[in-house]
């Protein structure tokens, strides 16, 4: 029997690819790995809306782990929000968790503030504001750790997914993509309604006179690019994703961000690239404010698969607001549902996800 | 067809319960997992013999985990070894897990020098010397984070391997299971060839004595047995026990230190007593100055099953010498080598470890 893509995945980009990924994950066991971390980036003003003020994003990624094995966070009262009161994302991976579980594994890329779970250490350390041209200290270290890390899930799984959480991570990504060559301007996403374009490049602009290098200078050196305008998220991330991508697909969950890390993948070891697709929200690709598959399509010829999640009929204001463009993606949110749906062999659908976010929104958020 | 237990894994104790949990983990999937700790408690002069010197220790667990990754150590030169020159148990564990590839999972519970590796963070420290009375901290959050751990885990594997590497660890066991009513003194186990018990009887007293607790007077209360006179090995190992053992078979994998942990899971959540079984080495079984048999059967109707490995037929007179009873255990070497049996379905044997050990050996220490 032919297989047939399910209408709630949209093949974006390298269609046959994306087929091809999904019929090799369809039905078979995943775990679920997210590399969390914090950058100084997240606090100028106006950068990221992954927390109800710059100073609360220091306790995202901790509070949506929690979430993730707790169902509740306890860093924090209540979940992490944005400034307009938006849920984090990590109530839709914890849906997609719940009505497909799958072993959560946290990746600690470098936070400020640790979640109360365990969590796979990789000697990582918080990231600096990109604008100073330091932003991460040991990037090799912990890819290359964090490559070890992977290597040990794939054995134990058939497929894995791995989603990030960090503040500030668009910014970064486009500091890291332009770094390395890549025509990234305009093109990362944003939790704002707005995307601030004008300031990313700015903040990227300055990181990177910070450094003297100039936009391509570290083409050849992701490490280094890392290292002076990326995130504590980033080389785990990629070393993770390559370690475990030697033996097993790796669905990596995200938009733009993602983006940087396989950029970064390619430059590290690119022959793992045929293991890999990336998977995320429709809010995401339909975005007019950035352009994912423009992204992709410079680095390489890697499926991009998205959830059709849509919340527009949804009985919770706070939901259908991510219609409006709203935070969009994180924790994996995008890339989970699809984790969620193949791992049931399409049980699950982005009808019953909503309903099961629907019921953690109202435990979580509306209730408060 | 009737499932006979191989010559090679002597049942010890329950035999009917060892042979049926044999059965169960016969030809399946593991993963191994190793707590890994420090505790001042080794700085004893006369003490632990796991390290060149009382100070060496400190990096005994460090390099024994290294050595599992990398087939070699980085945070020392050469590998651990007692003051003798005898090298780390660690070479078997490594030596079972070339020959029967296990994804390998490392547990931080609390050490003064972390491995070049990645680790589970559970957000232990470094236990203090147990003179003290107060040896170690957060024990209940250990425990707690190394459940969800544990849960994780068992959702990836058909059954879970859990050893340990903490120097001074038999006198903390003595510690924890005379503060909790069993009676343990001259049983706990050593790596010296005469057994120090007396040393250890009077450490144990004088930590109870600065605790102002009777022996059992901490029955009902493991973790708080663990705070007083324990290490930061044993919550976690607990936790992560009982955590897998709630879905899967678990092999604990050691010796008398094993016994205080079984103890210790019996207290915090004995439902679980029916997925464990205790294995070690024959070094340990055999052992006239420790008695791991009586401590189990003090505790529970657990299984205890032995590795027949035998080193008197070595061409080295450094692993000859395991025949004198030096270091009999540790890194869950005894359990490791039976799921090693197990998992390949008796493919690997004693032998086989043997022909494997020798060649690491002469790899890693003879050539030094």
């Amino acid at each position: 029997m032919t297989f047939k893509v399910p209408e709630d995945i949209v093949l974006c980009l390298n269609e046959a690819g994306g087929k091809a990924f999904l019929e090799r994950i369809w039905n078979r066991k995943a775990a679920y790995s997210c590399v969390i971390g914090n950058t100084e980036t997240a606090k100028i003003p106006g950068v990221s809306a992954a927390g109800a003020n710059p100073d609360a994003t220091d306790f995202t990624p901790a509070a949506d782990m929690e979430l993730l094995y707790f169902g509740r966070c306890k860093c924090i009262d209540g979940v992490p929000i944005t400034p307009d009161g938006i849920p984090t994302p990590g109530i839709i991976t914890m849906s997609a968790l719940k009505l497909a579980p799958m072993p959560v594994f946290i990746v600690n890329g470098g936070v400020r503030v640790r979640p109360h779970t365990p969590y796979v250490e990789v000697d990582g350390t918080a990231g600096d504001d990109i604008r100073t041209g330091k932003a991460v200290k040991g990037a090799e270290k912990a890819y290359d750790r964090a490559v070890v890390a992977g290597k040990q899930l794939a054995r134990t799984v058939d497929y894995l997914v791995v989603g990030e959480s960090i503040p500030g991570g668009t910014t970064t990504a486009l500091g890291v993509l332009t770094a390395m060559g890549y025509n990234a301007n305009g093109k990362v996403a944003s939790t704002f309604p707005v995307n601030p374009h004008d300031l990313k490049a700015k903040v990227v602009a300055e990181g990177l006179k910070a450094c003297g290098c100039s936009p391509g200078m570290l083409k050849n050196d992701a490490m280094a690019a890392v290292q002076a305008v990326g995130d504590p998220m980033m080389a785990p991330a990629a070393g993770l994703i390559a370690g475990a991508a030697e033996s097993i697909p790796v669905l990596m969950a995200g938009g733009t961000q993602m983006a940087a890390v396989l950029a970064i993948i390619k430059s590290m070891d690119d022959t793992v690239m045929d293991n890999l697709a990336l998977g995320t929200t429709r809010w995401i690709t339909e975005d007019k404010a950035s352009d994912l598959r423009d992204l992709v399509r410079q680095i390489g010829n890697v499926p991009v698969l998205s959830a059709k999640l849509n919340f527009s009929l949804s009985r919770y204001d706070g939901l259908k607001i991510f219609e409006t463009g709203l935070v969009k993606e994180g924790v994996g949110a995008g890339g989970s549902t699809i984790a969620a749906i193949a791992s049931s062999g399409g049980k699950v659908t982005c009808r019953s996800m909503l309903d099961e976010i629907e019921k953690n929104y109202a435990r979580l958020v509306s209730r408060r």
